[in-house]
């Protein structure tokens, strides 16, 4: 899709702040897409669309987790942050026509990843994580690697995650724990070698 | 079974700090099965076993996880350190004669525990986890718990289990996320309005 096209229907659906997150994790995703020979046209996309549920009324998003067969209705037990992404995946599909399975996917699983997310996946969870407008505690060793190591960079963004949440005793969504333990399987030669990465 | 004689069987099975450090957990799980009116007879008895296999061969052990259907093949990916709890379960019954399944059950989960925890599994998870011997980083929140909220003592110590094993870039069982998110919805009430729990 157009770039310009795709970000004129996001845009009404994001706040300005929001709206200028984005382009930054286009910008991030696409350079990490050519990085990593990926298709640098279904990042674009799935980076501009990747927050475009983000600001759906709650009730509305409950309604489709309680009713499509797609979702999983363990989401509801989850914070309600959690559920723009597979949401999202779905109304994209849906309100804006947007078939493609790879650029579905990466929407969907970008706050959470899974085990066994393609490459595509990784780079909008990455992109998302490390745009140059994100500061969260930890980023610091992750962005580092987002051009060395997708996976380890993948692998730390998960940790951080998980820390952050358990420093809030907030529950863990299972499949971030399955990503984490995915890319740990991958990157487990890199790890116990590399001091500066035991943070 | 008797106290004496069940101690006598294990022993040779530990070192002799693991034994001491067995005799503690004893004493712990009894202590907290009277104050939570549990079966003592039944604590004493899951305690005096729960590191049953502790020290078996791990070759032995990686065996009994390939061929017998009550062992998820999922461990053998994660460090051996777990290997011992769901071995040793299934060691207890065989080679002791220990069939009642609520000793069983404590003994498989006392190190990862799982969602829906008995009375008993919590017990014995949390005695192995507070007993005096023990000195983990964070366990002075957990132990003023142990007589106060069964639950949140054992929401606690999962949680600094999870910190643990991120802060050594270790893979998380998933039944060790799945108590953590189970047990936050049974304390959660109790968590966001005490600020001495946050760390």
């Amino acid at each position: 899709m157009d770039k310009e096209k795709a970000l004129a229907i996001v845009k009404p659906f994001l706040t300005d702040a929001r709206y200028e997150h984005t382009k930054r994790v286009v910008d991030t995703a696409v350079e990490l897409a050519a990085f990593y020979e990926e298709d640098t046209a279904k990042a674009e996309t799935a980076a501009i669309f990747h927050d475009y549920a983000k600001y759906r009324d709650l009730m509305e998003m409950e309604a489709l987790i309680k009713n499509e067969q797609s979702l999983p209705s363990e989401l509801l037990v989850h914070h309600s942050e959690l559920w723009h992404a597979p949401v999202g995946a779905l109304l994209v599909e849906r309100e804006v026509g947007i078939g493609d399975p790879e650029i579905l996917s990466a929407i969907r699983w970008h706050t959470t990843g899974k085990a066994d997310m393609s490459r595509l996946d990784k780079i909008i969870f990455l992109a998302d994580y490390i745009e140059p407008g994100r500061d969260f505690p930890g980023i610091e060793k992750v962005r580092p690697q987002a051009k060395v190591n997708l996976d380890l960079a993948c692998f730390l963004s998960s940790k951080n995650t998980i820390n952050f949440l358990l420093s809030k005793n907030q529950p863990i969504y299972p499949d971030t724990i399955f990503a984490y333990n995915d890319l740990f399987l991958k990157v487990k030669e890199n790890l116990h070698g590399g001091k500066d990465l035991n943070g």
